[in-house]
């Protein structure tokens, strides 16, 4: 990279969780140089929002319409190059299509849309502007998470036969949303958080990740979702079957009322030959089971790591990465892969991110699992 | 106690998995004496297991009927006092009916039968004659899994919401039956093992479990029951999603092909207030979360457990009990209330044991997956 | 074996700790017959803990003076074959060497003796009568400690560099002995537990574990014993650098004031190669560690492991083994070894115990603690 | 802040470990802006390494004294605000002290100069300056090692009796310095390390961490170090018995050839009360024990936590935080304290960050461990 890349936020003002992570994401590396940001409806709070980024006055705007107009009208070389948003779910698709019809490039926060229709025309979108779209599906991030992927690639646990990935919280045991928390409110609103509440919000991620180790997509599922708090309006808490397209077969359990829980993601896959395991909380081990061998400990930072895993760490063994750098490894290759096609120059084909691809597949969960728990039918066919 | 108990074994000749097992459980705190037994069909191998345990030349039998006749006509301070059955399932019913007929108390492992119809014939049998049956659910024993029973029953951690339960094995990974594997081959043979292969062997005693524990009953399921070694004839694997009769809802997985997994049984419950994990591998830890306080270590052995965990223990905190203590505890628990009945003194009600009911309920867990497997529709009404 | 052998033994009154534990250790493999017992000084004890035990009447001895008087006039048939000593430290010498002196075999809890010169003039009478004494130095009974010393004299590590060997406990955090604490108060009695407290009564098997698992010998230490707890008169607390005969270094801890730990027992071995780690809360997991490879995960139970780890295991992997049977292992190796001496069968190479050279070594480490513990001089030559 | 504050940074250019682990550290807030380097001797890969970072031409320099001179005569609203200093130990002193002299504030690797001597003098300039000098002990700045240290200020373990730190790795377990290996061959060279090995690489910071949770100074010493490897010049492997200024006793392991060990920095703390256990490689929990209770588990991120660590937290529970979050903990706290100075703003007392007497104090154990390690006296009085 010949210099640092231009970013803008529409999003993300004070107070708000995922505004803060993608900044200190996007800062880590120092590839990335925040610009101007539109960080909050409210204009007041736009303002101070960008003061304390230490933005230019001048390009603290006041709705992301501003920012897209300004914005076009500097300079090339000064304008920003790629908008960051990372608003409540129903405010992503009007700023991402106008960023795209503007042509500015887009990282977005997951899931990707309102509605799977509105999914869809975004990829159209980005399909005929040939733009980059990145999506923060974090834990794809994560170095040993990408080792797992190669690992399942490279056939070292033999064909795959059966996946549980588990997604528990605990962090919406309560109706916590009439108690004034923020994240709750619009997460459990379905105006603004769609038609899904806690699938949306994490069975999302636990699909992509699912998906994403094992390469296999899912053809059939059986979902149970239930609103557990009483006068929650959305899912609290679910539990799915699910078969793949190799015939694997699979459960995905995600809830937000398993109290106590704080974000214990965490993913085992089973082959002929062995079984792997890896879990967020610890996410610098990976645990490989082997049918008739002792298992193994592969740790993030050591030699004897895959490439891509190594490409995605920052530190020797036994320095501990976490979230954060997960993310930033999203932004990394997002990037690194965006600056290479603007100077010209090949991507390395190691420097994968979710795409708007994995956008559209997050919503068609969505869509799927509510409609199957809907449903009397015990397998419902998975349409995207 | 005044004296130790006499029992005669049925099967668990030489090779045997489970009634060695049993023996280790039964020697374990000097209260039972094994008498005799008809440890094989084979009178040859019968003869040469009997005398590997020091039995007397002619309380060594050559089947379990001419063990039940000799038996009953010894004089009775002489005679066994309660037969063991250690066979493959289908081998369970006879001999337990006809222990029950001749007067004998009986100890018979899981599943309790072959059927449920043969099922519920040794329970009205069991309630006529009054005589007491245990079953080996052998994890019910375990201190830990005792002190978290007591923890939901005392209300602990709120209304239970969401139970999770797994067990995991990997044994069955290849087509071990076909290469001389002989647990394998009856464990997979629906003449010996009934109507359900992993159902049968593991998820029943992950359903005991979870009603154990939680004290709530399974009202509906949906099973997904896969057969995922080519050639095998019973499931061996599947995953169950649960209601329970107080509305909380859950899931069970059973695997014996998840390649490189040992004997991974755990459980998750979580009520309103917190959730707690116990995991077989790691028996003497009990982690209880709360949804707003640091969580806690429950270990065995402590002063600060409650009296039915400590009366299931047999050392002090950090000496780690396992399996085979566990196994004992039944048997403790079982011939100290046999005692009691038969020197007419009153049964201390901490010494539970699983007894005939649980056998006919885990006979319907069988029917009722099985069944629900084969449906299409996708909850089915739990019928016992 | 053709028959059960048969055992008395000294201490292990009702209340009594160690002696439950022997009593179920020798149980549990059904290889052993409980015939005889002087279980108390107090006649009255004495009695009623051997009936608790089902003793005939006529074998529950007053003293053990009578036992061997009474013992050795018996039936060769019928007499006890071996003595077992669970007395506290003062009251081993004395029993043991009564025992051999009627030709008695003799099983005996650690540290052996009380002093040095009794541990010496006890081997010089085994050494004399051909007799065998086993030691219960429990935690070398553990499979997964059995194959860390194969694999270490396999060489798997590499040259030996390294050694830490740690042992926290905290129950004598308070002065217990004062409150009534049976255990506390003569562990901490120099008059019946001899010269070390924690050295002695913990010490001695972090030491025999580090030279057990290593096969070297320590020939230098540097000894830090301190009395923490105010008013009391024996070390509750200890460190020791350890220099051993191959040139490694190594660290000693053992305390019983570490507030909140249970019964840390821990080892790590460093070799040119890799180094392992076993820790006796979960003992049936061996990690061992490679300079440029992943981690590997041993566990008890499986067929990758050594003969002589699977020769001291129970069940099949998974399900988790404990101290009681690390305790059983020893007493199955020493009757083992007894029956073949006694039936002049060839003795399996693999079936090791702790003996009299043992008990000798663990009484000079006490010495040699204590000694440095009081020079100034920062070396102590280890004498033995 | 008003605003960003900017800083140059001398060392670590292309290849090197520590100073790209500082550029992401003081990168992650956004409240850093690199604005200057003399980034390597070598100035065709000083020009590189600046151009790397996106640094402007003309303020890439090819010397630090070049960097001083230059950024001097810049107005003080464009130069440099602070220096950090990332080369090998022996290249420390000079540019801290020509930094103070001109004026800047000074960030700074540890162990903090090659001698006491220099470490004394250095203290003397920053007293005498009033500037502001921070050391990266990296390991105070995890949120649950202070959150450790609040729990023994604040007397929750009651008085500490006893303390474990440990720090093993393995990545000298072979004479690394010998084959190309850069990080190696400076640490165990004398003229660039300093006196000792390991016990300047790693034993300060265990030596530091120690003093900073347990609020205890070390006032004794009795220390064993090794060269293990053949060849080496420092040694690589040691262990020191400590005393502290209230009476409790410690011992401190570091090793650079525990084969297979990354980099687990750990701590054990007890007092009259309960314990509590911290592991650099698991940061996000500490494990508290009590005497008389369940054990508890303090995680990062949680509600219930101190005030100084959640203000050390960057995400909610369940997101772990790592090594760099811990590095950018000390630059928030140093940037935020040095804002505040400049501002004429009160500095929030919790801010707090590792400084020129924690410097002194890490050279002073150097001098200790060494000089004890040469005596043959048992007891070495640390001088300071």
């Amino acid at each position: 990279m010949k210099q640092k890349l231009r970013a803008g936020m529409i999003g993300g003002g004070k107070g708000a969780f995922i505004g803060a992570v993608h900044r200190i994401a996007l800062n880590m590396d120092g590839l990335i140089e925040l610009v101007c940001g539109a960080l909050s409806q409210d204009p007041e709070k736009a303002k101070a929002s960008g003061r304390d980024l230490f933005l230019p006055e001048d390009r603290i705007y006041e709705s992301y319409q501003e920012m897209f107009k300004k914005e076009s009208a500097l300079p090339e070389d000064e304008r920003m190059q790629f908008v960051i948003i990372v608003t409540p779910n129903f405010a992503h698709f009007e700023p991402a299509m106008m960023a795209l019809e503007h042509g500015f490039h887009v990282m977005i926060d997951k899931p990707m849309t309102l509605t799977i229709e509105e999914a869809k025309l975004l990829k159209d979108k980005v399909d005929k502007t040939g733009l980059l779209l990145g999506l923060t599906h974090t834990y794809s991030g994560y170095p040993m998470v990408k080792e797992a992927r190669k690992m399942v690639a490279d056939g070292k646990l033999g064909p795959i036969r059966k996946i549980y990935v588990e997604y528990p919280q605990g962090w919406l045991s309560q109706l916590s949303e009439s108690e004034g928390n923020k994240q709750a409110a619009w997460r459990t609103d379905p105006s603004k958080s769609g038609k899904a509440g806690c699938m949306g919000d994490i069975g999302t991620h636990a699909a992509h990740l699912a998906e994403y180790i094992s390469g296999l997509k899912i053809t059939k599922l059986c979902a149970d979702l239930n609103i557990v708090v009483p006068g929650r309006l959305l899912d609290d808490d679910g539990a799915v079957l699910l078969k793949f397209d190799n015939g694997a077969s699979g459960v995905l359990i995600a809830s937000q009322i398993a109290a106590g829980e704080e974000n214990d993601l965490n993913i085992r896959i089973y082959g002929e030959k062995g079984g792997l395991k890896w879990s967020q909380q610890e996410p610098n081990t990976l645990i490989v089971r082997w049918a008739d061998a002792p298992a193994q400990i592969f740790r993030t930072g050591n030699g004897y790591l895959s490439e891509v895993a190594q490409l995605n760490t920052r530190t020797p063994g036994g320095h501990p990465e976490g979230y954060l750098e997960a993310f930033a490894n999203l932004y990394k290759n997002f990037v690194m892969t965006l600056a290479a096609k603007l100077e010209g120059t090949p991507v390395d084909p190691l420097l994968d991110f979710p795409t708007v691809e994995d956008g559209v597949r997050g919503m068609a969960f969505i869509e799927n699992v509510v409609a199957s728990s809907k449903s009397e039918k015990k397998w419902w066919d998975y349409v995207v």
